[in-house]
C-alpha cells in the first residue's frame, strides 16, 4: 500500500516536495489556502516528470496520487511525513506546526524547510518538541539529493530512512546552527557577490561566468576540501593550509572576522580530510576529478549549456572548413579520443558507443557532401532505418580512433554507407553499414533530397563506385 | 607552423599551462630551477593526456614539444605568451618579471598566474608595465576552461584571442581587485568553512557533501545570480532579493561586513540579470537548470562518484531482487524514460541509444540468467560481437519505454538475442539481434560460460524454444 505524505504550502519548494514524493510513489496531500496553488503545483509536476525519471535506467514506481485538501487537519491525518513549507517567518511557523501536531500521529516525521530557523526555536513550547526537526531541501527539490535533517536524533533518523527511500541524499547535521550548512556557504558568497556588484568589479553575468566555468564545476562533484586536498598534493592537507592560511589575513574577501589558524585547527582539518579521502592516492584523487569533470562537461555538452556550449563551438573549430575530400577514396569521417565515460564494467568501450562512432561518421559524411547545419535547418535530414556492426577488437578509454567511410547505395532517397574503424595503431575495431532515408523534418516522412543535394550524392556514389 | 610559449615554474599550475598549451598544439619552453620538475611536468602531462582529449569529438591538433630550458632568459625568447607560476611572493614575482621583459619581445603576452596580486602590484616599476597583465586560471588548468584576465586592455584582448584558440574561457575583469573575483568567493567559502569546524558544526566530508550533492551541482551550470533568478519565478529578480534581502542582517554567516541593499544596488543587480538572463522566460530557464542537472548528474553516474553514485545505488533498489520471470515468455528487461541528453539535432533519440537500450537489454537478460555482478567479479563476461538494428519508429526525450527479449541460440559459448523495444503507448520501436561470445576477462578470450550458468542459459534456452 502506498505511503502519505503531507505538505503545507504549494511554492517552489512546496510543490518540489510533492513532486518528489508523488514521483516516488507516495500518495501526497496537499494544503495551501492560495487558489492558485493547484496551478502552480502542477507546473513543478510538469517539470519534475519530464526531468526526474530520466535521471534512472530503470522505471520510477506507479505515481502516487495528489490530493488538494480544504483543511490542515484533514491534510496531516494519519499521515508518515509532513513538510511545512509555508514562509519564512517564526511565529507563522509556530502556528502551523502546533497544529500539524494537534492533527497527526505521534510517529508522523514533522518537519520545516526552512532555510535558516533552529529546531529549538520551531519546537518552542510544543507538545513533543522532539518530532518536529528541520529537512531543508534545495530547489530544485524533485532532482537536487541534498535534504539537511537537523533536530532530535531518533527523529531525523526516522526521516533519513523516508528520505533514501526518495532518492535523495539526507545529512545529519550535529549541532543545530543558523542557516544550517549549506545555506551559511551561499550566504557567505551572496554577500560577496554583492559587495562585487557594488563596487563596479563584475557584473552578474561575470559572476555566474566565474562560477560556472570554474570553480562550480569543480564543486559539483568533490566539494571544497577534497578540491583542496588534492590541490595540495602529496605535502599533504596540513601543508597545504599552511601555504593557504596566510590569505586569511589578506583582503581578499570583504567579509574578515576570520577564526585563528591554530595548529589544533589545523590538525583536525587535516585529521578529517583523512577520514574522508585517506583511502584514495593524491594520483587517484586527480584521476577520478577529472573523469569526473570531464564526464560533466560532456553532459553539458549534450545540452549546448556553459562549459558545454564551449566545447562544442570549439569542435566545430577543429572540424573546420574540409577541403572537398578525394572522394575516390574511402572518406575520412571521424577522428577522435574514446572518453573515460563511453566505457562499461568490461573496462572496454560500451558496444552501444560503437555505433554512436558510426553516427558521427554518417554526420560527418553528410556534412561533407552539403547536408550540414543549414540543410538541416531548411527542414530536411536522414534517419537510419538499419545498422549493422561487426565487433572486431575492445578499445578502451584514451585510445585514438578513426573512421573510413564508403558510399554502398545512393539512390533516390536512399544512402547506404559503409564505415570502418581502426586504431590509431592500425588494427581494424569494428566495421558496419548504415542504411539511411532522406526526411522532410517538418513531416517525419522519407522525400527525395533537394536537388542540390541530389545531384552531389549522385556524383560522389559514382566516384566511389571503383572502391567496389 | 607552431606557435611558442613559456611557462615559468613546473608546479600544479605551471605544469598545467604546460599541458593546455603543448596539446592544443604550441611548444612549450619550460623553466624552473627545481631539478624534480621535469618529473612534475611530466605527471601533469599524463593527467592532461588522459582527459583533456576526451572533452572532445575531434581529434585535437599535434601535440607541441616541451623543452626544458637552462635559463629563464633561453625560455623567454621570441616567445608569444609566458606565464609566471613561480610562488606567491611579490618581490619574487616581480623580480621573474622584470628579468622576462628584459629577454622577451615587445609583442609577448607577459601573464602572471598569481591568485592574489593587482596587475598594478606587478608592473610596479616595469619598463613596459602595460604588457604585464594577469591571467589567473584554475586547477585543473588543463580541463577548467575559466582564466580571469586583468590589466591593460590591448594587452589582455591579445590573450584573450590566444586563451580563445586554447579552448578556454578567458574572462575580462573590469577592475583590479585583490583575489580578482572567483578567488574572492573561494575565500569566504573558506572562510566560513574554517568556522564550521572549528565551532563543531560539521566535518570537512559533510561539508562537501553539503556542497556536492546540493548547490555545487546547480554552480556548475548556471552560476548564482541566474540560479536565484530562476528560484525567484516570474516575480523577478528585484522581488527575489526583496525576499532574500532580510536575512543578511541574521547571523546566516560569521562574516558580517555586508552592503546595505539601498533601492539602487537592487535595481542594478535586477537589470544585470536581465540583460544576462533576459532573453529566457522562467520556464525556459527551468526547464535548461533541469536537463542540465540531469546530464550532468548522468555524466557522474558514468563515474559512479558523488550524486552519480546515489543514482546508481538507486538503480538497483528500482531493478531489485526480481523473481525468477517466466521463460517460456519473452523476457520483460528495460524499463525506463528516455532522458534529454539522449536526442540529437533531428528532435529525436539518436540511433546510437537505441543500441544502448539492447545494450542494458542484454546486461538484464544476463543478470536475471546468473551471470550478474558477482558472476564478473569472478573473471567472466559476455562480449558482443555483432549487432544488427531496425529502426521502426521514432521516440523523444521524456518517453517511457520497455524491452522485451528472447533468447535465439544458445550453444556452448554462443549466445544470441532478440529484442523488441516498445512505446509504453504499445507502438514497436524498434527491433534488434545481438550476437555475444562468453569470455575470460583476465584472458580477453572466449571461452565456455562456468557449468552453472551453462546449465541455467540451455534450460532458459529450451524454455524460450516454444516461442519460434
Amino acid at each position: 500500500m502506498k505511503q502519505t505524505a503531507a505538505v503545507l504550502g504549494g511554492g517552489v519548494i512546496g510543490g518540489g516536495w510533492v513532486a518528489r514524493f508523488a514521483l516516488m510513489g507516495w500518495n501526497v496531500n496537499v494544503y495551501d489556502p492560495d487558489p492558485e496553488a493547484a496551478r502552480k503545483v502542477e507546473a513543478v509536476l510538469t517539470n519534475a516528470r519530464h526531468s526526474l525519471p530520466a535521471l534512472y535506467e530503470q522505471a520510477l514506481p506507479e505515481e502516487g496520487e495528489i490530493q488538494f485538501c480544504k483543511t490542515l487537519a484533514e491534510a496531516v491525518n494519519n499521515v508518515a511525513w509532513v513538510s511545512e513549507c509555508v514562509p519564512e517567518r517564526l511565529d507563522l511557523k509556530q502556528t502551523v506546526l502546533t497544529e500539524v501536531q494537534a492533527n497527526c500521529l505521534d510517529t508522523t516525521v514533522i518537519s520545516s524547510s526552512t532555510s535558516g530557523f533552529k529546531p529549538s526555536e520551531l519546537n518552542d513550547g510544543a507538545t513533543r518538541p522532539e518530532q518536529i526537526i528541520v529537512a531543508h531541501p534545495f530547489n530544485p527539490v524533485y532532482l537536487i539529493p541534498l535534504v539537511e535533517l537537523v533536530g532530535d536524533n531518533a527523529t531525523c533518523l526516522n526521516a533519513k530512512a523516508i528520505l533514501d527511500g526518495l532518492g535523495m541524499f539526507p545529512l545529519l547535521v550535529r549541532k543545530e546552527i543558523d542557516a544550517h550548512i549549506a545555506d551559511r556557504f551561499l550566504e557567505a558568497v551572496w554577500r560577496e557577490g554583492l559587495w562585487l556588484i557594488k563596487d563596479g568589479i563584475a557584473t552578474t553575468q561575470e559572476i555566474d561566468d566565474a562560477i560556472r566555468y570554474g570553480f562550480g564545476l569543480r564543486w559539483a562533484q568533490m566539494g571544497l576540501f577534497e578540491t583542496y586536498r588534492v590541490a595540495g598534493g602529496e605535502a599533504g592537507m596540513a601543508h597545504f593550509i599552511g601555504q593557504f592560511g596566510p590569505a586569511l589575513e589578506w583582503p581578499w574577501t570583504k567579509l574578515m572576522d576570520v577564526p585563528e589558524l591554530t595548529d589544533e585547527l589545523v590538525t583536525m582539518i587535516a585529521d578529517q580530510s583523512d577520514a574522508q579521502s585517506g583511502h584514495h592516492s593524491i594520483r587517484e584523487l586527480e584521476r577520478i576529478r577529472d573523469d569526473n569533470l570531464v564526464a560533466m562537461m560532456r553532459g553539458l555538452k549534450t545540452q549546448n549549456w556553459g562549459a558545454g556550449e564551449l566545447l562544442n563551438d570549439f569542435d566545430q573549430k577543429l572540424f573546420g572548413n574540409r577541403p572537398e575530400p578525394d572522394f575516390s577514396k574511402m572518406i575520412a569521417t571521424v577522428n577522435r579520443t574514446i572518453p573515460a565515460d563511453w566505457t562499461d564494467y568490461n573496462g572496454h568501450m560500451n558496444e552501444a558507443r560503437y555505433g554512436q562512432v558510426f553516427s558521427d561518421a554518417a554526420d560527418a559524411f553528410m556534412q561533407l557532401v552539403g547536408a550540414d547545419a543549414e540543410y538541416i535547418k531548411a527542414g530536411f535530414s536522414f534517419f537510419t532505418v538499419d545498422t549493422h556492426i561487426r565487433y572486431i577488437e575492445e578499445c578502451h578509454a584514451g585510445d585514438r580512433v578513426s573512421v573510413n567511410t564508403k558510399v554502398l547505395l545512393c539512390e533516390g532517397k536512399k544512402v547506404q554507407l559503409y564505415h570502418e574503424m581502426n586504431h590509431a595503431d592500425g588494427r581494424l575495431l569494428c566495421s558496419g553499414e548504415q542504411f539511411m532515408l532522406h526526411v522532410d523534418l517538418n513531416q517525419r516522412k522519407s522525400c527525395p533530397p533537394r536537388a542540390d543535394l541530389a545531384e552531389k550524392l549522385v556524383a560522389v556514389a559514382e566516384q566511389q563506385k571503383a572502391l567496389g
